[in-house]
């Protein structure tokens, strides 16, 4: 039988996606039907994001699987009237994407590289940053970006803790969780890089309180989700000095207005939600796999354990 | 017999050096008399850096070996009065702190950062760069730390060719040699990192038809030296827009002085020559490693080739 797959996301990402899902589907071999509009009763696979006009599952009476473009599955993960598999999206290139940003953002950090883009007047300012290896970085999450990034920024030499709510094994990192694990991993934490994913226990997980244990003068990466950060209480903590930094690319409200507090604050860099993007032609590989396998009867990848929300 | 080492760098260094050199005697159970001043036909090694008061070595008549603070020894080379072995630095932390401060550049570049530390006013600027698998980069030079720096932009994803005067082979690097294999190499690189030695046939390596050759908009980053690049012809295609930007931590004066075009020029970042620093205490086992060496009779390491200049 032929699939019909629905394309539910927004229909401005047909234009991204059409050509790459057809592309991945005729390198699987399979003959499929995908459609931006089809009876909700004969959808076998929906394509999906969480912004979609589809927020009543109930009239898709065969549906097989969710497959979502987006990584983060906040906004549907609570929907009672999804009943079926919900897959999010775990694309090579969302992963390889994050691992860049966030090495990237952490060596600049770490070198001190906005002294000289900034102070482009003159001045001869040579200071020598410790090496890496002097550097203590923490993550916090390690789902498969938070271990993609620790490994990487370990394979630079960086001494790297990584927290997780249950406990974690990730080789040459240093794995921490549970509450008192949180405290270790945020006192030592000279580089702190927020990669959890947003839950009602991760929401203001870096409160005034959590602030104050990390190192004088600490600096902040967030590419996981804004809500992760009291926004108030880093304020206070960047105006105080006590953090030295805070390069934030996830906002409560995104475009980030251009009157919010951040965007003039010194030691505030406000990146516009780039740190992982979706490649089309990656994902709809990722997103066809899952098709070719509900066809084949296999169990599917990726799947979003709604029980603990993420 | 006592080994007579004579620390002939400058004596504003001996702060520095003096307790990590002690403390690499102490560690390889070297007995040595260590000092700022020895008669010259009494000393046995001399730790030295080429801007030293000794210029002429011909009073050392039992050296066994002049072994250098520094990676660079262009400005010693060619002393007719130096017959020993002349080893230079190559210290972990030298290539470490290279690594870092190149894969932190080349990301720089390659994630278009700049945009938004230079752009924090309000406007959300959404651009995704390309993945780094997408992006080819060259470095020119494969000694040590041009192979270190290599094989991390590798490891981030990369594609990397590598460039040195006589054939070389990195595994996992596309190793080009000799005139032809230079404009291979430029043809290819949308970030180009200069780390080749200063000699006579690298000196203004990047002319003006070599900037030519590099792709619309490249990048370029020079931790390397200063004369590797005719500074007038880059600045010319700077101007044109032929080249995107370029990072220069190295010059031919050095602090380059205020008046400097680099310094005003909106796509030239002036870094203070902080790419590589020796650090003391990495840098005094390497120094002790070769007295131990030199006093059981085995080869020094890391020995400069006088005929080639480096």
């Amino acid at each position: 039988m032929t699939p019909n797959i629905l394309f539910a996301a927004r229909p401005e990402q047909w234009d991204i996606y059409e050509n790459p899902l057809k592309s991945a589907l005729s390198e699987a071999g399979i003959t499929a039907n995908l459609a931006l509009d089809l009876p909700p009763e004969e959808v076998d696979y929906m394509i999906y994001a969480p912004n979609s006009a589809v927020q009543d599952f109930t009239p898709y009476t065969r549906l097989k699987a969710v497959l979502n473009l987006w990584a983060g599955v906040e906004n549907i993960v609570g929907n009672q009237t999804l009943k079926v598999p919900l897959a999010r999206m775990v694309d090579h290139g969302l992963t390889q994407g994050m691992v860049e940003w966030v090495t990237g953002h952490v060596l600049r950090h770490h070198l001190g590289m906005d002294a000289h883009i900034l102070g482009q007047d003159g001045v001869w300012r040579k200071t020598i940053p410790p090496l890496a290896e002097d550097r203590p970085v923490t993550v916090l999450g390690l789902g498969v970006l938070g271990q993609a990034c620790a490994k990487a920024l370990r394979g630079l030499g960086f001494p790297v803790t990584g927290w997780s709510r249950s406990p974690r094994e990730v080789s040459d990192i240093a794995c921490l969780s549970g509450d008192d694990g949180l405290l270790k991993a945020l006192q030592s934490a000279e580089i702190l890089v927020l990669l959890l994913p947003l839950t009602a226990e991760t929401e203001n997980l870096l409160n005034a309180e959590r602030l104050a244990l990390l190192p004088e003068g600490a600096m902040i990466v967030n590419p996981g989700r804004g809500p992760l950060i009291d926004d108030d209480a880093l304020l206070a903590a960047l105006d105080a000095g006590h953090i030295g930094h805070a390069t934030l690319d996830v906002f409560r409200v995104e475009p980030l207005p251009p009157a919010h507090p951040y965007w003039a604050h010194p030691r505030v860099t406000v990146t516009p939600h780039i740190a992982s993007e979706t490649r089309a032609i990656t994902a709809a590989r990722v997103i066809i796999e899952n098709v070719q396998r509900g066809e084949a009867g296999e169990p599917f990848l990726h799947l979003v354990d709604r029980s603990k929300g993420y």
